[in-house]
């Protein structure tokens, strides 16, 4: 049995946990500047609070495994990854606050250039901007009539990607990608491997057919491709699996999508770094027992490769982070969902700097908060996975497992 | 699921891997010399490799568990070896270079004496040399008639060890061993459990009963027992698995057997370990992605009890080490698949040291490469099995996991 299951039947009332993420922490020495972007930013605050934690490192995912976004943090909440595994086309839609219900069927959708042959040749349509994608959506949804009774989304997402969302009664979602798998072949049929995928993938196939017709006068975008192709249940809660209310504070979508999934109450976007910090002071208190903030720049920074803003990012934080030690929770953490160093400009399966900050941890040596300093902390370096039972424990809220 | 399954998935073509297995690497502390046998030798190349990578240690098996060479190397190569459990009886033959096809029936032999009341007194027949199993093996062949439309082969491995190979239809290997638990008893009848190894089992009766009049005139050697009986299936080889194009450079021929057991290519043996170098040099490109070279004289030196030639081994190695580091392969590992300390002269449980160099390795603190340094390396106390992913994910062989 894995252990995530064993924490659901010891789970008992207690104090309140704040896990603050910032996205993509986790870097490697550029040797130019004579560490990671962790060592090199000035960080009082994290050093301080370090001092007073245990500390350690997360394989978040698994060994060699690079986390996605939705994967990192599943693993971060206490669902094993490999086991709650929502498809691509359910976190495009989720990463736009699209309000899922449970039985719609998502799928992600690129717009895309085809040849006089019909052959794909570009699969992004020359990267069309955001507000071409957001008119070639609107025009697509005011024209296309579906022979079904239910309802269909189609919303942009950025660039050339979209999302579309079937909601209806008898939906399958066993459809193969529309999206050939390379270019300079023709699209696919769409496909479906069961009968309610059938029925599913016939509307799909009437849905492309009139969007390549309505696209038929663009140079550019004149087609549309889908893939990733699931049906939408939320997860279990981190009430019901460990008695948490929760409550997500992120700028960005994808993260509150992911807050969503798991039952936690959405609050309004904040408007920066600092508005989220100011948000998680607004509404900390007795309504919710779990506070999770997400901070997505330091991410951003590390893809676009620019170490001067991830350093600048992670200071920005730092000063911050006293506000959040103000509120006296009784369990901190801070940590991120993967790496991404700026010399790689992508997310990359390096384990990633942990702090845990309680009354009762087992505060170890470790007086800096960065990669190397937290390979000699109290917590070793274990899987993303253990991070919600340590979590809970240090908030009181595991009974003794047996007699 | 198991991680190892989940890479399958993410697999994508990427840079070279060099596996460098030095069998038995890792030992124990001898008081009179003041260290194990690494830290002992003299090892300026492993030590400047291990500056620029990130180190560790592997529990290469499991906790506790002395792994066979087998299991050893399944779990290096990314095959969990509670999963992938091929028979004693196959291990035997690939470890004589014997080429077995899907299907064959392979079990362990030993040359045994039986006294006149045909209770076996010494199952290793007094430890018959080589040469005599040979001639032994040779006039069992020559005289030996079976009564079934298919193949059998018996084959020296060395001293009382032999293997017999059965290739035919419908055979089947869930055969009771005719070694007796205990010296002192009969040997057992073979006894089929299905169908086709009743079958089986009655060819083998036929076999025994034959060889044991052949023997009749030997005083020691005048009975074979056999074990271990298993079916050969080639595992899923490393190119189906991970898209890595192996080859295997090893003087013994038990490596040999486990490269070909996963869809290796085999160069020819070498002649000793300078050889093994120099044919890694000549191979190295193109077309391989996966090169795997196996120095077994550190084992055979720890298994022989000599620190002083343990020692030498290591040291030969390194002064070669630089001509890998010439190749500049995009991973470099070196490890091994268990520890052999010259004070208990055999396997032990014992994690190995470990390091991956490589551009993107989290590069630690660890400036000198032994069983006490890698202890504080970046990769942790972690399964072997984990090795693989690490390799590939260095390698730029993995996609993300999940959006």
């Amino acid at each position: 049995m894995d252990v995530s299951e064993t924490w659901e039947h010891l789970v008992q009332d207690g104090g309140s946990i704040v896990y603050v993420i910032i996205d993509g922490m986790g870097g490697l020495t550029d040797p130019r500047k004579g560490g990671t972007e962790l060592q090199i930013a000035h960080t009082p605050n994290l050093d301080r609070i370090a001092r007073g934690s245990s500390c350690g490192l997360l394989e978040v995912v698994g060994p060699g495994i690079t986390p996605g976004s939705g994967p990192g943090h599943l693993a971060l909440f206490g669902y094993d990854p490999l086991t709650y595994t929502p498809g691509r086309g359910v976190f495009s839609a989720l990463g736009i606050d699209f309000a899922l219900n449970q039985g719609d069927v998502a799928a992600r959708v690129s717009f895309a250039t085809l040849d006089r042959e019909g052959r794909v040749v570009d699969r992004r349509a020359g990267r069309i901007d955001t507000e071409t994608n957001r008119r070639l959506c609107k025009k697509i949804r005011e024209a296309v009539k579906l022979d079904y009774e239910g309802l269909f989304f189609l919303e942009t997402v950025s660039e050339h990607r979209a999302v579309v969302v079937l909601r209806g009664k008898n939906l399958g979602s066993r459809l193969r990608d529309t999206e050939p798998p390379r270019t300079g072949a023709h699209p696919l049929e769409p496909l479906g491997l069961d009968e309610d995928s059938k029925r599913t993938a016939s509307i799909v196939r009437s849905f492309v057919d009139q969007a390549r017709d309505i696209l038929s006068d663009q140079e550019r975008a004149n087609m549309i491709l889908l893939r990733g192709f699931d049906t939408y249940a939320p997860l279990p809660s981190l009430e019901s699996r460990f008695g948490l209310r929760g409550v997500c504070i992120a700028e960005y979508p994808m993260y509150r999508g992911i807050g969503r999934l798991l039952g936690m109450r959405i609050e309004s976007p904040p408007a920066d770094i600092e508005a989220s910090f100011r948000a998680l002071s607004a509404i900390y208190g007795k309504k919710y027992d779990f506070f999770y903030l997400h901070i997505k720049e330091a991410d951003s920074s590390g893809e676009d490769g620019d170490f001067e803003r991830k350093v600048k990012v992670i200071e920005r934080i730092d000063r911050l982070l006293p506000m959040v030690m103000e509120l006296e929770p009784d369990v901190l953490v801070v940590t991120a969902d993967h790496s991404t160093p700026v010399c790689m400009r992508s997310h990359s399966w390096h384990p990633v700097p942990l702090m845990i900050h309680s009354r009762v941890a087992r505060v170890d040596e470790v007086d800096t908060f960065d990669e190397y300093a937290c390979m000699r902390g109290s917590l070793g370096i274990r899987p993303g996975l253990h991070l919600m039972g340590l979590a809970l424990a240090h908030a009181g809220r595991f009974m003794k497992y047996g007699a």
